[in-house]
């Protein structure tokens, strides 16, 4: 992933192909992959007010999450990122972050945060001063009624760049940790996995770690290394706020199961998505 | 295919689910197509100057299409159509025309219009006034230098609005004709299929009628109503204009060959297009 401007992101976009417009976003696709397996969600993120930013909301409604931050009148574009793919199916990531980058404590609706049993908080945006200011407030708030918070380290440079800073929060503050194997190394300053992965989990409740192709390749890597097993829940499912729709059933979620049983399903539901998902690559 | 205008457009979005915007348009998914195919092409129409205009614009320019239209700086938002694919993978395309139907003459860039070997003419903009006095005007552009003047009737519901200007036009200003079964007889004003074509062989050099699965399902129905034999090309590759970077080599397009095999070719194509583009339907 590699973070470009909006003048970048004009110059690049001269250059690309015809594109297909899909929403999307780290953890605006989490909160919709979670409201379709049935799980009552919400999501606080920053449009501007323009038509993709319009197009965002309606699709994270029209996916049954509960979406009411109000769109930015001003400064920077809605955020975008402009995805290149080879033709051996490897995927080049240009984001600009653009009006997310907005993100401030007035955004956040207390009751709706008090409501979720997990929040779920995405790394990238702990660049924006505003913004972490908003995530150090969202997480008071969840503690405050005993819910859970989650963390994603989002990418390595991310991590590189406040390493201090996490090495403070996660500890402290997270209670479920994603992360993939650069991230974790990366927050640990050590290239030894194991020693990363123990003190993730000295750190916090829950540790969820992939691996790519090491990921699930084999037995001792699932258990060591997927989903810790445990009697707690993944997810449970909160009383359905009055504003939110979210589909009558789910039959493909596991609503209350063991972690290492969640963690397999996602595994086989992420390899499943990702064959549905990738773009075909264009001819050259 | 259903015209619906904006506050519909707008009421029917907010009830459907996430979507993918794609860039299209009955004419210029046409012109994208033959670029695809590695012959010089340029697109005439208008969109506004919002955000669903630019992606529109670099989408077209980046299929390799000459593409100089003015925005239109006020007025209608960008066109677009609402695709509904239900289980059944039947479409409902519901269009809001927009600004597309602020096309007039002084959009016509008569250079452009010259250096084609064929103008190719979407029915469905004889419906604004000033957008059927541009499609005179660039007829008359093409005729002076002995080009050739394509049309599509678009849909039934466009032929009846206009039959009897449509009756004046087709045998005296159209070289080529595209039609499906539907439109072709609400033109001549019969439901006998024969006499219908008949017509329109008379009518113009050229006559292409697609008949979904009566199309090709026989080899007298390809050869009475796909595309009629003759030794005249399809399409041939005029000089490449200046603007204009197509592919360099399209091992797939038959360059020159009997309007038959044409015919035939196309049909392939259009199957396969079909077949890959498809939506899959939502699970309800």
């Amino acid at each position: 992933m590699r973070l470009i401007d909006e003048a970048e992101a004009e110059r690049l976009y001269g250059l690309m192909g015809p594109g297909h417009e899909i929403s999307g976003g780290s953890a605006a696709n989490t909160i919709a992959g979670i409201a379709a397996l049935g799980v009552p969600a919400g999501f606080i993120g920053k449009v501007r007010d323009d038509q993709l930013g319009a197009v965002f909301a309606h699709d994270i409604r029209a996916a049954g999450v509960e979406y009411a931050t109000d769109a930015a009148a001003d400064g920077a574009s809605t955020a975008r990122c402009l995805i290149l793919v080879t033709p051996d199916g490897q995927r080049t990531m240009n984001t600009f972050l653009g009006a997310s980058q907005g993100l401030n404590p007035s955004d956040l609706d207390a009751a709706q945060i008090a409501r979720a049993e997990v929040i779920y908080l995405e790394g990238y945006l702990w660049d924006p001063p505003a913004a972490k200011e908003a995530f150090m407030a969202a997480i008071q708030i969840a503690h405050r009624q005993a819910n859970k918070v989650a963390l994603t380290l989002s990418d390595s440079f991310c991590v590189a760049r406040y390493r201090d800073e996490f090495l403070e929060l996660v500890p402290n503050h997270i209670d479920i940790l994603f992360a993939n194997e650069a991230e974790i190394k990366a927050l640990t300053g050590t290239d030894d996995f194991d020693a990363a992965v123990a003190w993730a989990r000295d750190a916090c409740d829950i540790v969820a770690i992939t691996r790519s192709e090491k990921g699930r390749s084999s037995s001792r890597a699932t258990k060591r290394t997927s989903f810790w097993p445990s009697r707690a829940c993944m997810w449970s499912t909160p009383p359905a706020p009055a504003t939110c729709s979210p589909p009558a059933s789910s039959p493909g979620w596991p609503r209350a199961c063991r972690l290492r049983r969640a963690g397999a399903w996602a595994s086989s539901a992420r390899r499943r998505s990702s064959a549905i998902w990738v773009p075909a690559p264009r001819p050259t």
